[in-house]
């Protein structure tokens, strides 16, 4: 059987319950942004994200510097959305015959930097030769005194965004296609910003449900909060935040700005589900602390339907986030 | 600059100093087995390794089974070096189209076997595609109440290991000329012994000095203990441990037995320095345990030179262990 017929978290499942045996109870393994274990009154969290050359990116469309920073960016964002703090990271690298000393420099200078905005030491990895692609693989090592989880959203609650949505697919287009295009868009997909300090507020909050961080689409990643919550949702499409580079540029290229921020991907802004009553108080607090907007983008249900609404219906759709295989 | 003129050990060098600001006073970062974490009166270690289809591995050559109970393997052999114990471990895998969900699930029993040897149960990864090689990253991380550094050799202990050297090297001679060959060469390289048990009784031993895992071949590993401990080292060409069938198989095919055992690698039995007049104890518990001698390869010196001896005299050989560029 092909792995594609089954699908990556098809494929998960499977082999996860092979390992169910040796887990402990008060253990957290395959199947959230982090595994969580119980270490002393807190909790250790730990990710990690494999990034393969002409996979998840083109070495000729995004610079060393972007690739260093993104490579870590996207684990930081996992241990966000878990509410969590990071502690370290590792690095393990198979690098290609081609790359040189100046390239890897370039490349840790942008990790370097996102690590030292968020004072996570590199601890360690590995270094290896690669037959032809550049192979990154980051793991990060956090911890978190109450993680949240995707399987803690309850019916009607909020679901909410840190951020615009979209901006990083719309900018991945202009890549892939070498378009003239706007800095935000670029900057969003190659430089995204894991919302570290976002999580730490939102998931200390009282009302918070559940949480993840949009890596393969927003539709993809709520319909897993749902999943493993056991409650339904409705998207408001028209309550979706867009930025405006990402309606004019999608506007100028032929491409819908709502499916990009349903399911373009890899925005890395938190996903959270939260208590109607208490969000005020939190947008309040999120404002003053990041001058910024919180989004409600829809809301929980008991239906366990997962469903788009337009003006007040519900909207025919079948939108998915990327998958995988 | 071709990151071959400067090989692994001078790229990590040139890296790790960038990232030393951001080491907390207590932590070790970047430069042994495993990097330490001082966690309330204990220690976390963690340790990452990657594997390379073409590079560490023929998929042709090694099965599936026996690859997915080698890539934890390796790790744990890691977390052996520094005396502790696994808690847990995390695996990336970029998978090329032609590999099959058949071919996964017995990746994963060679891997769970191993996870429930140790108790080690599998929290957490990634799974992608990849454009053609397979390509797999484990992170295991692990505690030690008292790591031991390659930085703690002192002058005039003995230098030991766990176990027959080159087995390994002699088996992967077997493997890469499709030779028939003896089944304890081939599994000293397709399904090598973690020496888990064996490094905490050594490690918590009093007389311990310096310890790593045989990776990249005795000789490469020795010189890294002496380097960071600031000794010498003699090695005794005539007390090397080496296997009969190895002996027998090296004559068959015109090998130096000598040779693999000094630069042949992928042994993962334990290097160690010892206190001479403590060893006589530890021998005896080791026998006691584990059923097997412990072997003094050769002894620590001020000298800060690194020989090899034979016959009581020194020899002038330039063997040294795989550099992976």
């Amino acid at each position: 059987m092909k792995l594609k017929e089954i699908g990556e978290f098809g494929f998960i499942k499977r082999i996860s319950s092979q390992f169910n045996a040796l887990l402990p109870e008060d253990i957290l393994g395959i199947g959230d942004d982090c595994a969580v274990i119980p270490q002393g009154g807190s909790n250790l969290i730990v990710t990690t994200d494999m990034l393969v050359e002409d996979v998840h990116f083109l070495r000729s469309k995004i610079s060393a510097f972007e690739l260093g920073y993104k490579s870590l960016a996207v684990n930081l964002s996992d241990i966000a959305a878990m509410g969590g703090e990071p502690i370290a990271s590792f690095i393990s690298l198979a690098l290609p015959a081609d790359i040189d000393v100046d390239y890897m420099e370039e490349f840790y200078k942008g990790y370097n930097k996102l690590s030292a905005q968020h004072s996570v030491p590199l601890l360690g990895g590995d270094t290896t030769k690669s037959p032809d692609k550049l192979v990154i693989n980051v793991a990060v090592l956090g911890k978190a005194k109450r993680p949240v989880l995707r399987s803690m959203a309850k019916p009607n609650q909020h679901i909410c965004v840190t951020g615009p949505l979209g901006s990083s697919a719309c900018g991945l287009h202009l890549v892939l296609n070498s378009l003239k295009g706007v800095d935000s868009l670029l900057s969003a997909h190659n430089m995204p910003v894991p919302r570290i300090q976002e999580g730490l507020l939102i998931g200390s909050a009282a009302g918070i449900g559940g949480m993840m961080d949009i890596s393969d689409g927003m539709g993809s990643d709520m319909s897993h909060i749902i999943e493993h919550s056991g409650v339904g949702a409705r998207i408001f499409l028209d309550k979706l935040p867009i930025s405006e580079d990402c309606i004019a540029t999608a506007g100028l290229y032929g491409l819908d700005p709502v499916e990009l921020a349903v399911s373009g991907g890899e925005d890395y802004e938190l996903l959270f589900t939260f208590d109607k009553e208490e969000f005020e108080h939190l947008a309040a607090e999120f404002k003053a602390e990041f001058g910024r907007d919180l989004y409600v983008i829809g809301e929980t249900t008991e239906s366990g339907k997962f469903e788009y609404m337009k003006d007040g219906l519900v909207v025919d759709r079948n939108l998915k986030g990327f998958n995988h295989f």
